[in-house]
């Protein structure tokens, strides 16, 4: 062993040139590339070019043996080269459309880029924004746009303000007598209640559909899936256990509800509410929001499993129940969730997402397909 | 050096703990530590402590020799311990109070902490909130809160819609027929429209300050300093060129303010509208706001220099004009331009920070103190 490091010590010193064996990067000509969607005001990094092409690059600390980006719901994993500045690089095109998420694992640890829109998820990550040829639903457009507004208010279950972002469409403030219906929208486990907006693009989604006439004008309340009493152990994953979802319930049905039906000009009765979700989202709407099935008339449920104790519904109140996934999910099992409601003489049907699996793309298209068929 | 570099070598090879000579980093029990208000949900550091010391934990590249906490506008710069896991660790007491922004330096190379929210930053960066004893005008407190709006609007100058925010106070939904004065608030250079109410805290302040009948419901209106004309060389600090102010200049006056007064319930005239703004928001403010000083009658130029060219003011709109700035910044300069105002007949008033510099603290306490000052 130490007869080989020796040597390694000898070899080093008579050529060092080894250490730089690996071909450097040699960037292209900077024209035709500009900033990326989400890249910082003062990073020059992500660029994106004409044919869709990413570059990124990043500054690895100098002894960084090996760098990697990572984009994984594209099942990107793409060593980067460095270049003769130092920088790490790699130019590619992401397999998939829409909103993706990025790091950089260097020599086997996980780094953020600090020259992007930091999205919430487990930790923050970098994003990019992959444009779609075919989709241009969530490509704000010169029509009427509604505002979303974060709101406040007290909660007595986990004895702290929380925040809500809430949607009011256009002409809200003007037509001050209309009251309108009310969906309340949930994230998944990976995020916060600023995702929907961020991530999702809901409501420039529901800019568009309402101003095309395919979707009616509503209020839309984003809630954190998130409610700790004092006391709770916030290290696990708590709001997968009953315990977590108890919490929310109480938070949600007890305070959210009325909060909003109270600050904001709502039609608070059961037949124009409705709740959906994307993930654990998908999750609580089934196991909070079917659980009081007297309170709303229209459920989504994207990515978020299928309906539990169906026996239980109001079939009074509920008028519709969405199941929604990507193809690369579990098609099969919704279609199956969707006969078996329609048997029971409820009104239910199911989007499968071409060519998604379980990403921001999949419920995208699902807030998509869902508002147009709700409140009518 | 061949001969030194051979020494070197076979010392590593004999005493290969020489390499870990430094002292191993003794975690304190985890007990009276817990999240900070800024980390991640998922995160477990940085924490706090009852005595109000910070915990930072990073995970280097496991080629890292030298790994630094730096907190800039606290002049914190401490190397950080590695722990038996491999983690870097820092415990302190940070020196100043308020929003502090920090990084981590590995061998040389800049890193963001993915463990908390992070700020626009020059560059987005780590954030914690270093409890203030003897402020609590900017907690967040169980009166009416207004909501902060995301607002979009087209602009013609830079060709794309541009975001805002705005704020509503309380009540706004409920009192449909009350018009309200107006306040345009700009940020720093190393900021964006967002961070007036994130880092800043603006609409917590005015939440407070309305409840305690201290300043008169407002709509406060957070625009982007930043407008590039397509074809704009985005790369240099346009923004502080002639070019940008004028670029600003045209957006703001000829598109932001119009829609501002179309789509919100403004008193849409002078007596009524306010202008100010930070560092670079506070430049602004002076060349743009007193450049049109018929249309504004109240300004606020906080850590943003002293007026310029003061005869061109229209004394029959202007009501009063506030600057401010930290103790370690000019004081001396702010007092002399407020004396030459008055002079002339313009009423003028100043504020000192204590013991800040060109930090948040320094601006929110600016905004805590021309609120009152405002609309009465």
């Amino acid at each position: 062993m130490k007869n080989n490091a020796l040597i390694l010590c000898i070899t080093l010193m008579l050529f060092p040139s080894v250490l730089n064996a690996q071909d450097l990067f040699v960037a292209p000509s900077q024209e035709g590339w500009e900033r990326a969607e989400y890249t910082h005001r003062q990073a020059d990094f992500p660029k994106i070019n004409a044919k869709g092409e990413f570059w990124f690059r990043f500054q690895a600390p100098p002894t960084a043996s090996e760098v990697v980006l990572n984009i994984p719901v594209a099942g990107v994993s793409m060593p980067m080269q460095k270049d003769a500045d130092g920088f790490w690089n790699a130019i590619l095109t992401i397999p998939k459309v829409g909103f993706q998420i990025y790091y950089i694992v260097v020599d086997g640890v996980r780094f953020l880029d600090p020259g992007t829109t930091p999205f919430y998820g487990n930790g923050y990550t970098g994003t990019v924004e992959v444009p779609s040829p075919d989709e241009d639903y969530y490509v704000i457009k010169d029509v009427p746009h509604g505002d979303v507004r974060e709101h406040w208010f007290y909660s007595d279950v986990d004895k702290k303000f929380r925040r809500a972002f809430v949607y009011t469409p256009a002409g809200y403030d003007t037509e001050v007598n209309r009251r309108y219906p009310v969906l309340y929208l949930q994230h998944g486990a990976g995020e916060d209640e600023s995702e929907w907006t961020h991530s999702g693009r809901a409501a420039v989604i529901l800019d568009n559909l309402i101003a095309e006439g395919k979707a009616v004008p509503m209020i839309v309340v984003m809630n954190n899936d998130f409610v700790y009493r004092p006391g709770d152990d916030r290290s696990g994953r708590l709001y997968l256990a009953p315990t977590g979802i108890e919490n929310f319930g109480e938070m949600f049905i007890g305070e959210a509800i009325p909060d909003i039906d109270a600050h904001y000009r709502t039609i608070a009765d059961p037949a124009h509410r409705a709740m959906a979700g994307l993930s654990l989202g998908g999750m609580i709407t089934n196991q909070v929001g079917l659980a009081h099935s007297s309170m709303f008339a229209y459920y989504g449920i994207f990515s978020g499993g299928t309906v539990s104790n169906p026996e239980r519904i109001d079939k009074n109140t509920v008028r519709f129940i969405f199941e929604t996934c990507g193809s690369q999910e579990y098609p099969e099992r919704i279609a199956a969730d969707v006969e078996t409601l329609n048997g029971m003489g409820i009104k239910a049907a199911s989007y499968v997402s071409p060519g998604t699996a379980h990403e921001w793309q999949t419920w995208r298209r699902s807030l998509h397909e869902f508002l147009p068929l709700i409140f009518k």
